[in-house]
């Protein structure tokens, strides 16, 4: 493999017999060349290991098969694996990425557009930090299709893609009534936030589609926190209103409920059975280890985002909703 | 801002009022020009937002500001980090990252090495898993610098980039040593893992220096488990050996240590304090929120490797040991 520095183009078209000129038409497709040369040619160029120089067919296609993410927190919690999985699908693409993480404030983001344009940059992803994250619209500033990952902007016609909140509420309740649960609870934080208003949208739709409501009529709206997932789950059990399932907004508060429900004399699932939302990697470990979750599959959000920029796949505008996932463990 | 996308250095040189070469030297720098020209040209340029074309600088240079990362595992839990400050590192340079995320093993490791080959990248990162993770050696493959980060080669040569195992050891000692603790003990994995051992040791001097020795002499050597930390030090505590500290290995012990401290009517940090390793920021809204621990920074590591490969900073051989950091929280 080491010779692959070296050879050349040259040496491509002296072991294959023919002349320069005739070897790059072999190898690039131009010109009328019949069969048994190209052959010749690409056998020559695989066995010595030719490299044909991408950074010069780059420069001649005026395409610099570089991607631009701009982003403000790369290493957020839920930011870090977007990122992550637009960086591996743009590794499978073969293209590359070249990151500008910083704030979006006017004149910083203006200086990180200019130096991607100056990159002739063959596509610019976005990156926000959640479903009610507003992202600066960016559309208008290149000449290269802009995808946003993780955040809306302002514009309905700018391509933003996001994990589908109603298809989770959908899911938890999906297996929370299989699993032969009729009285569920959902605990979720403020509906001002569109992560909790899609999940607990499509919770209430699944359920009532099997002619059921929520307990209470409603969701219990507090925080994303453990402590809320505590005093939400205490109040319900204390009401005396017959609950067999909670539905939680997202993992945390699934613990919480979790500790609410033993505190009680309760247990997991016999009594109650949970379901949360994150299924966070570096959690996993610990405690929610044994969670009932949907993953929001946000590595999947990051790479459908960088899909949507390849040359094969046809970018579209508006709003693409990317599936979620139900991970059966031991708490339904 | 948008008319960046179509400033041309003929524009430049026109509002100037200088032929385009003059004006190619006074941004590039080359040839004899006077200051006012120079400042002429300069703001022309600014004052049309003009970009030069980076793509045709590249191809002139030969380089392709574009640095190849290798790893085998992009989305891991201590791999992500590691990449996601490479990526930040080398956004920060101007450098894009072309990623190849594969198995290590001889096929698409040559193949993965090729391809970086043809984009002509500047500059190669290979991503491993941890301190007992043998990566493949490939230095003798490229023409251009390489970095190992988060595990080593078997050349001593290869610059390799590490979080320091030995310095989380001492920071764990002199912090306990500071707040008066003096019956310390510690519980860790194997000592055939080079982090644990690097720990135990850098632990264990530190100790000496000031005169002590660790409870029981030596470390109580397990796994990196919740299990280990409860099992452990439930038999510690049984032993009737007077503790008033425990380091342990990693936070998931910690968590282990603290719960059967508990479940021994003791108090923490009152009657034994805790120090962990990890700092996970997946755990952190959970129970290691209260964790003091020793924070490996994986991302610094990342971006140690990528910034050896710029242009300023000279790459050099051997190992490199990145420090780490003391979080004091609520159990010391």
């Amino acid at each position: 493999m080491s010779t692959a520095k070296s050879v050349t183009l040259g040496d491509v078209a002296s072991v294959a017999g023919v002349s320069l000129s005739t070897a790059s038409r072999a190898l690039n497709g131009g010109g009328r060349i019949s069969e048994d040369t190209r052959r010749r040619v690409k056998e020559a160029s695989d066995r010595l290991g030719f490299q044909p120089n991408a950074l010069a067919r780059s420069f001649a296609l005026g395409r610099s098969q570089t991607i631009g993410v701009l982003t403000q927190n790369a290493s957020g919690v839920f930011t870090a694996p977007v990122l992550i999985g637009a960086t591996m699908e743009l590794g499978r693409m073969n293209q590359a990425l070249l990151i500008r993480d910083a704030r979006f404030d006017a004149a910083t983001l203006n200086e990180n557009v200019a130096r991607l344009q100056a990159r002739r940059i063959d596509g610019v992803v976005l990156i926000g930090d959640g479903l009610n994250y507003s992202l600066p619209s960016v559309t208008s500033l290149f000449r290269v299709p802009v995808a946003y990952a993780f955040g809306l902007t302002s514009e309905s016609d700018d391509a933003s893609f996001n994990p589908d909140a109603e298809m989770a509420g959908r899911l938890a309740a999906t297996h929370l009534l299989e699993t032969r649960r009729r009285r569920i609870a959902h605990i979720t934080a403020g509906l001002d936030d569109p992560a909790s208003r899609g999940r607990a949208h499509g919770f209430g739709r699944a359920l009532a589609e099997a002619g059921l409501e929520q307990v209470g009529g409603k969701p219990l709206s507090g925080g994303w926190t453990f402590e809320w997932g505590v005093e939400a789950t205490t109040r319900l059990l204390a009401s005396g209103t017959e609950v067999d399932a909670i539905f939680c907004g997202n993992d945390q508060i699934a613990l919480g409920a979790e500790s609410a429900i033993r505190a009680a004399g309760l247990s997991v699932p016999r009594d109650v059975a949970l379901i949360g939302v994150d299924n966070w990697e570096g959690m996993i470990t610990s405690d929610s280890a044994r969670l009932t979750t949907i993953d929001p599959c946000l590595q999947d959000v990051g790479a459908a985002a960088a899909r949507s920029l390849g040359a094969d796949e046809a970018w579209s505008p508006g709003a693409h909703l990317v599936p979620c996932r139900l991970i059966v463990r031991s708490t339904t």
